[in-house]
């Protein structure tokens, strides 16, 4: 299925190599501002976050939207956005044709599908994720008409194996990505994602809480082998005294005096900041040599040219924020805090609300 | 909502010191022999896999198939399964009456609805996963009719920060988890499932991937808090070199040499096992003394009596189990591997269908 | 699939001759004011309207509320409700058993499910939509929280093919359905039904209009054979000029000089009432010889004993009612209009909004 | 929502005076042999049945696919359609702008989105249902992958109050509807519709019955105000002893003597033609002057010149194929019986499989 969300749902087409690539954003409310212009600008900014470690395929991404929005404004009708793939060279991957690529989606399409081959990956090819961006940038749009000070902070915390906390350890990561990728190898890294301004009471509980739909979301981006919330994997070492966010109050505001829990409990957001990390595999196309298959069964050995990011870490991230922006649009709409129809100005928020119990 | 699936679809109800727990299965195919003897049985022998270290609420867990079985085989209607909740002590619970634990879902059910202090919490309870395992029962005898060798393998790796490897470190860590436990304290722990028999093919590219679901479904279990596929995390300091799992042949099957993926690319199995592995918090309930919070905004000290987990952790392997089995069983019939209507005897595997390229 | 609804969604379960009928109501808000006592009343009065030509099964419907339900007040779970099967006489189906009855489901529930035939119908029984009654109860209290004038009105207009307008017409038309079941024989009837008080703009306008979704819901009630909005057929043969409604003020209020329509104009409603019309098929259960088969290819004889409806259509006014209350109250938590986690107070109306045109 | 299907599902976007209309068609097996210029003729032979009472708008109906197809072949991944909009006039809707027409669904968008008018109907357009053809087209070509004698056959019953029954009075159908289009006024009609060749056993009882499916997608088609089965409302004066389908076996196929029930039975297909009638408003654009009202409540004269159907039912007959197919095609892959990840050869139907009863 290649929909996503319930109440602000996207549905998008398109193969890496193909004519274009395109989303659907259906459950926009009517009245929000967005022109083609901006999200082209934040597609060309973000694809590409740190470009000498990324992929030479250098797409101009202009974003062109076919209905949906009348004068700079949405209608309520669904939004189909268009972004033409124009940088690509069919011969690349001429001489792995036909033969399923280690690492890749390749066999695992072939094995569902039975369909010929598809260049450049099809679907299962990074360049998927553009309309997840252009789609992610006005579902944080959306968000911002009802949590004011709503922010997502992506952060790089590592690549091939060098801890990023400033500039220069930046710097050492990415030599070292690049050292090992002339050495025609590739790596891995990680990412934390912190979202701020979400009010408590968000998610579904049981089977929907906002970690769970959260991590289908991650999951669901090609590279990414690990999802965690808060200490994540830590917590299986801690003591529940200390691991347990005792509760303080700042001002009036309920709040917690440490988040372990990475802003969730039982599904539903407490507040605080949510806080998730993932981690990276290595960017499967490499030089070196690796064993591939045929579909008749020819074990042979397999070697990548074509143009491909050293390090597809940096290139998560957007992503990763896009997916979290749909997820949470989603959950604002069904819960009715952001109304379906048509923004209403000055929405009131919850928080507002005077709380007392029964 | 509480609902889990597309076709094969549960809806489960209850609160932990309700009159009882209950599960709709909707989707099962008629022809499937079950009866109410042997899902008791399953219950049983898996609610506390370590008694030990679990919970003292000790629930019989007679199950009642209320509709959809007719002499102990299904006919294609709702599955309705209803369990009592019989031990139970609500005044366990009195001194805490509307105080927000922390590390519980309290506040965040409280944000969220507004409704009364629920005694046991609720639906946020551990007590919420007995309607799980018996819907995972039927869907894990379900996927036997076609994958005949399916198997989920479930391993508790760690607990109380012990790694365990044998039946000696099994025991010094439930040693461990006790002595932490008269200490008034709690401790977590690590899960690795395995699973066998799946056939290549199974998943949805994009964003319902095999692995996105499967994320889903365990980060959605209420102590969960980080999800790996493969080698997870250690896939972020990895080389592609090494981490790219090379194509072999065994006999005449597609194989891989390595199975760092976890079974799993691009979102679709690859026909190696699945491999799964959890992070689980220490359980939230403990003596010591922590701070907690009051609708009215008062900071108060809490300390948790009750009967409750010392580490929660062996209990949710079986969750685990029944929330890969309802993902998988939907999987199967959604792609119509396994037909919806009714169960055909020797239903023929997509392996056995001869594959040749257009 | 036996759910129906979006965010506010039922599930169904249980079959005629089984233990009992039963419903998860998964959605609803917090807050609400319900008790078994109110909806075993409102069951006992409206599942055989007009008893003298209804089933003599007569069962007490004794509504059981297993959870979501805190001191009168949903709590924000999914409330399970169950309803005891009291009188019903396996005995009476003894002779016809494995035999498909001419008009009745056996045959195509076998065709599908290939499961043994099902005693009283089964799931394909007037029986399973006392579990729609209980639901709709609720759905119908909750839209009366945000829609203070909302109003169901539904009007037995014909039976046995003799108009009803008055109360001679109706006497008359009873009459006619008791000959006629003395006679061993069974006969139909159309419903009109009036929904007064839901603003304008309710509805998904393409695929799930407001006039789609309730026609779904009506043709699913099992003797249900034709739906029309407003004029219904006759708009076949009327004019433009005279069909299309024109617009006129009353008071400040945007409205209608006629309501041809039925309320509803592109799926969307006008603010007029919704005007929907049923025919209702004769019972098909009677007494007079027609041919059934069995499984196995004979082709018999079947008169059907038991205890059946004389007529069934004023049996299907409440189920009506009540299949679109679930339509409505879905629509109105969908939009945001009625919040999903909790009641608030005084919701305040889209109508009040100041309207202006960009 | 703007999407519809479960596992053959499609999402259409484009407003009737915008750049172009399109749709996504998610959940095609891969295999089926489709390619632009026989949809393309399909569409053009289709989307004006009979000219000289069918719009001036005359669209050449160039399908573009932009993804999901290879060398002809669907591949797996989401299909998506591109039909650009030539021939339209934004002057001819000058004089109307911001004046709510009556009978359109100018007034109840509004209503909802608040948005600005949308010149020729925005999505409320019978432009809209030219997505729908496409995609309906493609659901039809599978559905004979599996029913090799499936058939639509759509029937022209009346229009102008004239009933149709051979080549003259069709003529004189036609003569009236010009006649009174002559006189600036619309006219509607009625349509049969016969969909042979499916097996029985089709349908999800209760709320998703195959009765059910068609109604909401029949009256989900803008002008359509009833929706029949079988006898349809005459249902309402027969009695059960002539209404009741007698069994009996052609051959050896269990088969029926009458077919009043419209070929469906307690929601689920019985093996006879489904039959299905529905109405059609007249067309609400008309020359005769007839009272709208502006969003500042404004009460106003308005005649619509523009370019308009004399009479829509032919035009209605087709899209209603369209969506019929699609309730099918979704049918059969929900069920297994067609496969859903690629088209299998000779795919077994379940007719042929022995059926004995446990």
């Amino acid at each position: 299925m290649n929909s996503f969300g319930t109440v602000f749902k996207i549905t998008t087409w398109g193969e890496s190599h193909g004519y274009a690539m395109g989303v659907i954003i259906d459950g926009c409310p009517a009245g929000l501002t967005i022109n083609e212009n901006e999200i082209t600008q934040y597609l060309r900014k973000n694809d590409r976050p740190i470009p000498e470690i990324a992929t030479g395929r250098i797409e101009p991404n202009n974003v062109e939207i076919l209905s949906g929005v009348d004068d700079n404004k949405t209608i309520g009708t669904p939004i189909s956005i268009l972004i033409k793939n124009e940088d690509y060279k069919k011969k690349d991957y001429k001489n792995i044709n036909k033969i399923f690529r280690p690492g890749h989606g390749d066999y695992t399409f072939y094995a569902k599908y039975r369909s010929p081959y598809q260049s450049g990956g099809g679907r299962a090819s990074g360049r998927e994720c553009i309309t997840r961006l252009a789609a992610g940038y006005i579902a944080e749009k959306l968000i911002r008409q009802y949590c004011r000070k709503f922010k997502i902070k992506t952060k790089l915390t590592s690549m091939a194996g060098i801890s990023i906390f400033d500039n220069k350890s930046l710097k050492k990561a990415i030599n070292k990505v690049k050292q090992i990728a002339e050495n025609g190898d590739s790596s891995g890294g990680e990412l934390e994602i912190k979202i701020r301004g979400l009010p408590p009471g968000i998610g579904e509980p049981v089977f929907d809480g906002v970690d769970a739909k959260i991590a289908s979301a991650l999951m669901g981006i090609g590279a990414v082998k690990s999802v965690e919330f808060g200490l994540g994997k830590i917590a299986a070492c801690a003591r529940g005294s200390e691991y347990n966010d005792d509760f303080c109050l700042i001002g009036n505001k309920i709040s917690f005096v440490t988040n372990h829990n990475g802003g969730v409990l039982s599904g539903i957001s407490n507040g605080d900041d949510l806080i998730v990390s993932v981690a990276v595999k290595p960017t499967p196309s490499i030089l070196k040599t690796k064993t591939g298959i045929t579909a008749d069964k020819q074990v042979k050995d397999v070697s990548v040219a074509g143009r491909h990011d050293k390090n597809i870490t940096p290139r998560i991230a957007p992503i990763a924020r896009a997916m979290i922006s749909l997820v949470l649009a989603d959950y604002l709409l069904l819960s009715g805090r952001i109304k379906r129809d048509f923004i209403i100005k000055k929405e009131k928020s919850y928080e507002n609300l005077s709380v007392s119990i029964g």
